[in-house]
């Protein structure tokens, strides 16, 4: 097999790319270790930014979305008993769009399919080579037959776990950055009207909680707890009290209850691998950084790491010119470094860590404070919040 | 002796409470351990927010300042060899005024001995009695001979090591919140010009460093060192070479040289002492609150505390209620955690921390870019440099 691009991992990165470069007449396989029916199914992110959604439209894979997806203009703080509204449309003339990554995914698999894109589930044994040629080739089996893919780039967009990050080439001159949390978030889906019309990012002594919503009949909740916990620890009853006791406030607002038909323990951590240009292999998206959920970033960077690598492979094909794929780490660290600032002070903003002194949870409250009474605190909170600037 | 409020350190705190309650009718008598000579003399800081001039005019001490103090309307934070404006008047409307806390002092002594105030210098052997009475006492030493002073009332602004604190009533109950940072700063004296119009906040690898001024031909400069170096340990020649490569930018800039008369390390604390009332015994200033001086904040809590103090002594004497002064600890709270919380989030975002992990490194770079590139982010850190929410 011969394509231009060949990209690995079918998740909203590499199914983007393949549809940005096909709209540009750039030929892309992607492959996939997962069956459709999986990547179709699997619960992520659910907050898309303005600059998303533009993307989403370039790609001409946003009518759904506009449709079905929730447009948010504001969100809630709740601590100490009462709650806050950052109203990031009045704040940054901007809003988000809550629509659930997999449908993204969905979209995009449909889209690929029916411009007759190759993307090819279920493949194992992925292995990349020559990326320090001009001639790097991918190597798998699907169906049982052993493949190969010469291209003329590859593009790594297979997750933290995925096999990309550790075929880039000079692995002894990398420089990997790293925060592990240490907590998760445990995530609920339920069936229920919404408690909110607006998300709510919930800081409790209990530990941090968020109420957030994925269509109108099904609710996402998470909250804080042990990353080496088990969902087997924790009955519906269980957690029904635990959220109750970490967003309830004053006023006498209730989360509803409704039968929990999923549970599970994500782990947190803030991490970026540089560079993400070995050769002709790129990283993109979680292949290359993670964010900790809280600043609900890592779709929107995956995002905006395929629009970058969609304009480089477009001036290649154009121009003759690797001017922009050259740049690309440089380039597409500069929102990385902001989302992984962001996601931090979101996370260290929220969370209850354990270890902290009187003096640091007194900072923390401080700066809780400081976002409600200061119009500037608070901006700044919504335009990194919508991606603004 | 009699009097109503008797006020133990002659501090900006004590001399400045005791004129605003003299400027109300109400009697003080002020105890101080060291000279006058000592205390018009001791360098400290320097930067008066809008609400500390005021307060000063108020008390009818603040025309030298006007005369002889610089306003600056604006800061340089220095990283990565460039320097970046903080337009403090264009972002908050407001502006700081540079003039030497000792001056202060000296402003504040002859005010008090002009209206025959009195002020108590070198005394010792302070101890507070009865503060859990209505007619609490002092008792001291001055000149040989044993003293007492009967009172209504006592405040406690003797500084972080006074007496005052550790006779606060019910010790078992109080709480402390604190964090000693693993740094501190060396502080030099220099005759020159200034080098800069602003004060001049620097980060960098080797450590922080502060480009102050005192006066037209005074300068006050500061640079992050070990808490427990030695000042014989740097000649003047190390200290100019690390004060250059701390400070120097790319467009050209030179720190000024000149003759250093003075060289001393001062430790940095935050440090949170609650509550500060107990009984009819009173803390402020540096005797109930540390800040790291990097925030600039700690004259300015000093101010604000006695300004909350005199209103509620006022209302005492005039009304008979003591309303105001058992909502002291609150009210003056709130600005002292904000203080504390921008004075910490400046010590962070400046200082080098030995222990910090690359991604943490990282992240207070993403942090300085942020705050250059946001107008919003800027905003909240001229808010709080110039004490305008």
């Amino acid at each position: 097999m011969r394509t231009q691009v060949a990209i690995i991992g079918a998740g909203p990165a590499g199914l983007l790319l393949s549809h940005l470069l096909h709209l540009r007449g750039i030929e892309s396989i992607v492959l996939e270790s997962r069956s459709r029916e999986e990547i179709e199914a699997t619960i992520r992110a659910g907050v898309l930014e303005q600059g998303t959604m533009d993307i989403l439209d370039e790609a001409g894979v946003g009518e759904r979305m506009h449709r079905e997806g929730a447009l948010h203009r504001g969100i809630e703080l709740s601590f100490g008993g009462q709650r806050h509204r950052i109203d990031l449309t009045e704040l940054t003339g901007k809003a988000i769009m809550v629509y659930p990554q997999h449908e993204v995914i969905k979209d995009l698999v449909a889209a690929r399919l029916s411009a007759q894109g190759q993307v090819l589930f279920e493949v194992s044994q992925v292995a990349v080579h020559g990326v320090e040629t001009e001639s790097p080739s991918v190597t798998f089996t699907h169906r049982g037959e052993p493949y190969v893919i010469e291209a003329d780039f590859v593009v790594g967009a297979d997750g933290f776990h995925g096999v990309s990050r550790p075929s880039m080439p000079q692995q002894e001159q990398r420089q990997d950055f790293q925060r592990i949390y240490p907590f998760g978030w445990f995530g609920i889906l339920v069936e229920s009207a919404p408690s909110s019309d607006e998300l709510i990012y919930a800081q409790h002594e209990r530990g941090f909680a968020l109420i957030s919503t994925r269509t109108p009949t099904v609710q996402r909740l998470y909250f804080q707890c042990d990353p080496s916990d088990h969902v087997d620890n924790w009955s519906d009853d269980r957690i029904w009290a635990e959220l109750h006791a970490r967003t309830e406030t004053n006023d006498g607002w209730r989360l509803k209850e409704g039968r929990i038909f999923q549970k599970g323990i994500i782990g947190m951590r803030s991490f970026v691998s540089t560079p993400m240009q070995g050769g002709r292999l790129f990283l993109a998206g979680d292949a290359a950084h993670i964010v900790p959920p809280t600043g609900a970033k890592g779709l929107n960077l995956a995002a905006s790491d395929v629009a970058l690598l969609a304009r480089g492979f477009e001036q290649f094909y154009r121009q003759g010119s690797q001017e922009r794929l050259h740049s690309y780490t440089e380039d597409a660290l500069k929102r990385i470094w902001r989302a992984e600032y962001f996601s931090w002070t979101m996370t260290r903003l929220l969370h209850t860590f354990a270890d902290a002194t009187p003096f640091e949870r007194e900072m923390q409250r401080a700066e809780l404070d400081n976002i409600v009474a200061s119009r500037a605190l608070a901006t700044s909170l919504a335009e990194n919040y919508v991606g603004a600037f």
